[in-house]
């Protein structure tokens, strides 16, 4: 066996699912075999890069591929899907840590009940985590970004900035373990939040990667409406700036008109109330936060 | 529009279809939605790095996106399946000719059949391209690697060598347009040929993408078999070493205990002859080539 086939074989046995449902091939061949995706079939796909996606003076390599499973899970249930499959495409300089690496995959995999079904391991000069993951819809009614419209309510699953917060807090020498630093290194996709919603009927969804101040434009931008942002929640120890132009979160960013009937499921199903933070309007140019005009403002890659 | 999504939004009208299947989202929500898949599901990913799997001072960046796509699709020919969509997940330094390299993928992609429904685009030190499709195999029966039997005949789909001599030429000073050439640059995934060795019930089958002096072993491996190799089909213009170690000629290696159906149902396909080259043995550690042991020989990525 050679060194390939030997690292392969390792990391297989940590990212690797113990029970494999009848009928479905995982890690080890050319490709995985899932059984048959009942409904709507989603695919999304997020890399997340070391240096970029997570300073590694300040946060171990398991962190990296923790960050990098769940955004793009997330991105399921930003759609009001669940996840079905993940497969993970790693580059790595010689000396990188791969185990340590793929410890974080696992646990994030395990954690959002989205099992690792295939990879492939590069050399490379960055540390990238390429993930891609496969998710459902029973029956039909995954929720996009385009749907909001005007009168709508616009609500998000919780207060905002923990994450940039817990990085400022990680850099002044708080602990791994501060609740803040662990809202930045285990962001946790609304999974449940997000079924909830499609069964609500909210109009529209996406998850907050980038920031509100952004994002909310996106998907302004998508429905061809404006908005007046009315109130902030900003996360317990965070800044205004940071819960308006802070990515990462992951919380869902949700638009409906029966906001009502969208607070009942949730508190039905034991989720954390979702708060209102304004209105959606016709008139595409509209776009205020305290009755000033809102620039997009939020996290953007460099590119 | 700030600098991403205007980027973004250019790379999308390159890669993006012109016809999306009613019901279906491609490029610019959280994630892609998809008609249902029919039978079972097909997934992997594969990764393409600039300077490992092409060089940059011989080659276009077109082709990385290009063999970034039909390296991945190869893995659902390898199965017997078809490709239903990809997405791609890019790394790049400042500078780099993003949509140079999305039309390799975008040729790719209208090529196979196998529409690029959506992606990420980070900064990072190098280029990489990950790409994941998603496949289908109507109905069950996916081809696995570990199916072979002892007395099953082995065949691959043409000769080899053709994509490590063609880097060898090209080396040479040969022009892009020389056929080896371009068998190096622009492989082809045998998408046909794998679906009409699933419809002969083939026993097993894997593309050869690492050389058949790995693969063959990897196939055997998997199966707890072992393998005469009585034939080597060596490609015009390339070497016996190249035909044996060389890598991405991406014809599949499939075996069978009935050739015959195999090459009737090729013959009827129009597709060319697939050629003999040994046959599978019970005692798994029993694996020659001219009566000599036969070590795993190809290339293997040093990580």
């Amino acid at each position: 066996m050679r060194r390939e086939d030997a690292v392969l074989e390792r990391i297989a046995a940590i990212v690797g699912r113990r029970n494999i449902p009848d009928g479905e091939v995982h890690v080890g061949d050319d490709a995985a075999v899932l059984a048959p995706i009942v409904g709507e079939t989603l695919i999304s796909t997020d890399v997340a890069v070391l240096g970029v996606h997570l300073d590694g003076s300040l946060f171990p390599l398991e962190d990296l591929g923790f960050k990098a499973v769940t955004s793009a899970v997330s991105d399921l249930a930003a759609m009001g899907g669940r996840p079905r499959a993940a497969v993970v495409a790693v580059t790595s300089p010689p000396g990188t840590d791969l185990e340590e690496l793929h410890r974080g995959i696992a646990d994030a995999a395990a954690m959002t009940e989205c099992p690792i079904v295939g990879g492939d391991l590069v050399r490379g000069t960055d540390v990238s985590v390429a993930v891609t993951v496969l998710g459902e819809t029973p029956g039909k009614g995954s929720v996009l970004r385009s749907g909001a419209r005007p009168g709508d309510v616009i609500l998000v699953t919780g207060p905002l900035g923990r994450s940039s917060a817990g990085l400022r807090r990680r850099r002044a020498g708080a602990p791994l373990d501060d609740p803040l630093v662990v809202a930045h290194r285990r962001p946790w996709p609304r999974l449940a939040e997000g079924i909830a919603a499609r069964h609500a009927g909210v109009n529209a969804m996406m998850d907050l990667s980038d920031g509100l101040g952004i994002d909310l434009h996106r998907l302004a931008n998508s429905s061809r409406v404006g908005f007046t942002l009315t109130d902030l929640p900003i996360a317990e120890g965070a800044t205004e700036e940071e819960a308006l132009g802070g990515g990462e979160d992951y919380e869902l960013l949700m638009t409906t008109n029966d906001p009502d009937r969208l607070r009942a499921i949730f508190f039905s199903r034991g989720l954390r109330e979702p708060l209102e933070i304004g209105v959606v309007v016709r008139d595409v140019a509209h776009r205020t936060w305290r009755d000033q005009k809102l620039d997009p403002t939020g996290w953007q890659h460099q590119l």
